[in-house]
């Protein structure tokens, strides 16, 4: 029996023209990590919005002969106030790191390299430089400008940049809803006993956890449903009201693996069933009547954890007004070879280690893709192309570290 | 003025001893993800718990001379099902992947190298190694065996582990309270009109993500403060309350920064003030009469990004149980030369970047720590050694991918 399989490239491409962008809505900061920016972020004034001293210390006007006699210090300024005074030509202020550099004066010599004398009077022995320590007006950024454009997948630093521009409601996308369904007579849930031949449900608990963490929060957990056709297919129907509909197992070509049969009874259009991948060959994805995507993973956990990353979250990123919604890569060096007798492409688990100076790639042996106890130690996958079979110690590949959280018990 | 600092490496080992965890608490399973494991959760069964067909095919009493004749189908067994007939010598079952393979069969047969005859026969045409394509039971662990030591950092992958062992409820350690202060006559909300020499308040902002995003949820925002030793006072006395106080602003040599005065009038013992790091330099650290520890960080806000992962986040790890509280670098070559003027170690930021084949370090330009504009385009900060002045493009460095999720625009 040949099974014709699509590459994982060509899998992926042929499933993101659907994964279309729901409406926007606002959020308030607190809540905006881990959204997507659905309207580009503007600066309302200039960065910084004044002449900012850097360091504490002495304005000055510049001349050239700072270093000839001494400065009348004629006032204070400090962060938050304005210096109204009047200054005579050698005439300095007193000025605070962040406080506003009030004319005439545009170059500010640190406090360390000032020797403040008696009854207000302070000299500076060493040459100092037009405007230095002083940070331009707008010098970062002109009021206007785009601080962060509209499809960014907002971090905790995001939170910053919006806090400066005074944009406590922030407009992002709603992301779509998921259902999650999982497939199999050998269920039971974790809160079950499991005993002779039943396995607890682990993927469907996985994905739940997983969407949460990457902040989908309308998740439907449709349960677990037995190998019927007519209960497969009643819950289907239930998981199309959703913008994604996430089913693991029974997508094989075994007598239970019924469930592309329930999704084509549903109206569900097939887009691809089966990729050139390991783990993931049996993945299938389909479009419901309703415009919905439907993502058929295998019921083996290390395929479910790989291809929520590497494959469903593109998709769900992209639905929710991400541009950026692809695992980025990090190419970096083997430490010993690795071998892929799948025929298509492999994805093998392995951590980042310190070798020789640089970090390297170390795969981490694995009973394949049931073998989710090995997973659960590594940092992420590395990619064996399709058509390579063995690549040598030190080959440069590409690492995405899914898993990983680059935390360490030394520094 | 010669600012005595001690190296960033000796700044944090000196407040790391003074994290303390707290007591353990549990949480129910969709909750754990980010939270820290406190008892190593075991394995209850053995993993697989039973002989697991990892194909579909049929399973046979290995002999070596399958290829010989005929077998016939004595049953089918399916995942979640046991069979319990009796088999004759060439008698086989048919089985379904992930179903338990029943005595006395040993090897299974994929359904490829299988020829389904008539009458409930099937012939094997091609010779069959002994024991495969089933997964041994125990293969990848052993009953009683540690899956998850205590002390883990738990992401979602590690819920597939938990659910699989049935362990809903999950013994967690409670984190610490957290108390974030803002110190700035410039400073106000960024709900409020800005101008002047008025800013936003975005360090508070950027630290309360931070928190929440790393599952710190006993924070309590105490807001800004005026430059006021008594109001300043009050508020840090609120803030030892909690098992850290983290204050920004402040803690520099400048007329206005009386926050490390204020600490020691409320009792607040100094364990370091000034590191040789940069941006970073006026970092406060110290420990409060109850127990707790104080951070204060300057009122830049690239310091206070840098430093909330590179300081901060491993002592609230660490008191959050965590085993592995550092941050760990991948080890990467820069694309261009990098400098350091600072005389300390230089946090710069960066982006990763692939060229030539490998992923390198790019710098990015930026004004100093005021300018967190560019710190927003970073994916994370790159570490130039104490005594490096220079270093030339090639030069492998320590990049921690602080800001970075590993998403891209292309594959």
């Amino acid at each position: 029996m040949r099974i014709m399989a699509i590459t994982f490239e060509e899998a992926l491409a042929s499933v993101l023209p659907l994964a279309r962008t729901r409406e926007m809505c606002e959020v308030s900061l607190p809540d905006a990590v881990g959204e997507v920016l659905a309207r580009d972020v503007i600066a309302d004034r200039n960065i910084p919005p004044f002449p900012r001293a850097a360091m504490d210390g002495f304005a000055v006007v510049w001349t050239g002969r700072e270093t000839e006699r001494p400065y009348r210090v004629a006032g204070t300024v400090n962060p938050g106030t304005v210096w109204s005074g009047e200054a005579a030509e050698m005439d300095c202020v007193r000025i605070m790191t962040g406080a506003k550099v009030p004319a005439p004066f545009d170059t500010v010599i640190q406090i360390e390299n000032a020797e403040v004398g008696r009854e207000g009077t302070v000299r500076f022995p060493t040459p100092a430089r037009r405007g230095q320590n002083i940070a331009r007006e707008g010098e970062d950024v002109l009021r206007g400008a785009v601080l962060i454009p509209s499809g960014t997948y907002l971090s905790a630093h995001h939170v910053a940049t919006l806090s400066s521009v005074g944009q406590w409601e922030v407009p992002v996308y709603k992301r779509p809803t998921v259902a999650v369904l999982a497939t199999g007579d050998e269920l039971v849930e974790p809160w079950e006993r499991a005993h002779g031949p039943m396995i607890r449900n682990s993927n469907a608990h996985f994905l739940l956890a997983a969407l949460k963490h990457c902040g989908f929060r309308e998740v439907r957990y449709l349960g677990i449903v037995r190998d019927d056709r007519e209960a497969v297919m009643a819950k289907i129907r239930e998981g199309l009201a959703c913008d994604f509909l996430v089913v693991s197992g029974g997508v094989s070509v075994g007598d239970v693996d019924i469930v592309p049969d329930c999704l084509a009874a549903c109206g569900v259009r097939k887009i691809l069933h089966k990729i050139a991948v390991k783990p993931g060959k049996p993945i299938f994805a389909g479009g419901s009547p309703g415009g919905g995507i439907v993502i058929g993973l295998p019921g083996n956990p290390v395929a479910v954890m790989v291809h929520f990353s590497m494959f469903l979250r593109p998709l769900l990123l992209k639905a929710s007004g991400a541009t950026e919604y692809l695992p980025k890569p990090i190419l970096l060096p083997l430490v010993e070879e690795a071998i892929n007798k799948s025929g298509g492409k492999k994805f093998s688990i392995g951590r980042l280690e310190k070798k020789g100076g640089e970090t390297r790639v170390v795969e981490i042996p694995s009973h394949g893709s049931g073998d989710f106890v090995s997973a659960s130690r590594a940092e992420g996958v590395f990619e064996i192309p399709l058509g390579a079979s063995h690549l040598p110690a030190g080959e440069i590949v590409r690492f995405y570290p899914i898993w990983g959280n680059f935390l360490s018990h030394e520094g």
